[in-house]
């Protein structure tokens, strides 16, 4: 069995920390050697891309700017981390990945497809999750977890449209991609969980097969 | 006459600071109100990527990792600061802009060109300088200038032949683009500042007219 590529994609506050660490509890039951990603992050690099990004700056900036940085961290993540795993025949299981940059910066903030296609083909270079967890929330729901949390970030600060159309383009996405399970993050947190392992079961059973 | 956007172009030791002094002196002297910029940098955000990209890092940096800060830090100098220069009237002197990335991430690291072409497309949107100087100079000559003034960043210490290349694309572009005068940056300094003299004269003459 080769390694794979598991993803967990969605809004703030839809439980992506509960799902990785659901994922992971999965994959070590089946004593399935793996690491786990976040994006943007991940190598030093890629970290302080993340900073800068995430970090509110006195001047404007550009979502062409945001969504270039989010790429040149994915690069170094990828070069540096998923593919040598993969590759050792590590499983990868990623907190967000390219269909965060195609929701926010896509969606959220509106750059042409053109954009996004063209980054993503320089970077991904056809690389794609075997699975996606969508992790499916209103973002007035969201939100008011992320809220509770403390701080909101740069990006986590902008209007509530913003985050309307993010998750829009998110269902967009993964109705359109067969690799791709969306569960609903609005239930109770043990159906959420129940469905996750649900859906890594079906993953798993195929990829054994 | 609106405001131009003159660029200063060529190897590291090429001279390309006496060359922005004497484009300054220059629209001084005709009393045109003008801003100096460099890439990458100029905006706080610019300037973090400059240094995130010139520093040596544990990790090794991907070409394409490289090219996207690049025109991250592009994108928000265009935005925040040559855009609103130009719309106000002032001119712009650039210490590099476009070109070196064609030439050094495009010639130097054999990046495609696709890849420059579509990150090229999403930050200039068609912005092209008014002049560009461009400062000849056979990279063993001018990296030897360089190491006299000090220590040499993660760029810098690349491979002669990574040089060479940046060089031959650098003489490709200039000769292909009417808006480009080719400067001898190997001849006597006082020869060097005729010659840019002379090239701004013409220029000035022309938009002038």
């Amino acid at each position: 069995m080769t390694a794979k590529f598991i993803v967990i994609e969605g809004l703030e506050g839809a439980g992506k920390s509960t799902a990785m660490q659901a994922c992971q509890q999965f994959l070590a039951d089946k004593a399935i050697d793996f690491i786990q990603t976040r994006e943007p992050g991940g190598t030093p690099l890629a970290e302080a891309l993340r900073d800068l990004v995430k970090q509110q700056h006195e001047e404007s900036i550009a979502a062409e700017t945001e969504l270039m940085m989010m790429y040149a961290a994915r690069m170094q993540l990828l070069h540096n981390v998923i593919t040598p795993a993969l590759n050792k025949g590590q499983w990868v299981v990623g907190d967000r990945h390219d269909m965060s940059s195609q929701a926010y910066q896509g969606g959220g903030r509106g750059l042409p497809q053109e954009a996004l296609t063209a980054l993503s083909g320089i970077v991904l270079q056809g690389l794609k999750p075997d699975l996606t967890l969508y992790l499916d929330i209103r973002p007035e729901i969201g939100l008011a977890r992320a809220k509770g949390r403390g701080e909101l970030d740069r990006i986590e600060l902008e209007a509530m449209s913003f985050f309307e159309r993010t998750r829009a383009r998110y269902l967009t996405l993964a109705n359109a991609d067969e690799h791709c399970v969306i569960i609903n993050a609005e239930q109770p947190i043990e159906r959420v969980h129940k469905d996750i392992i649900a859906a890594l079961d079906t993953f798993y059973l195929g990829v054994k097969a």
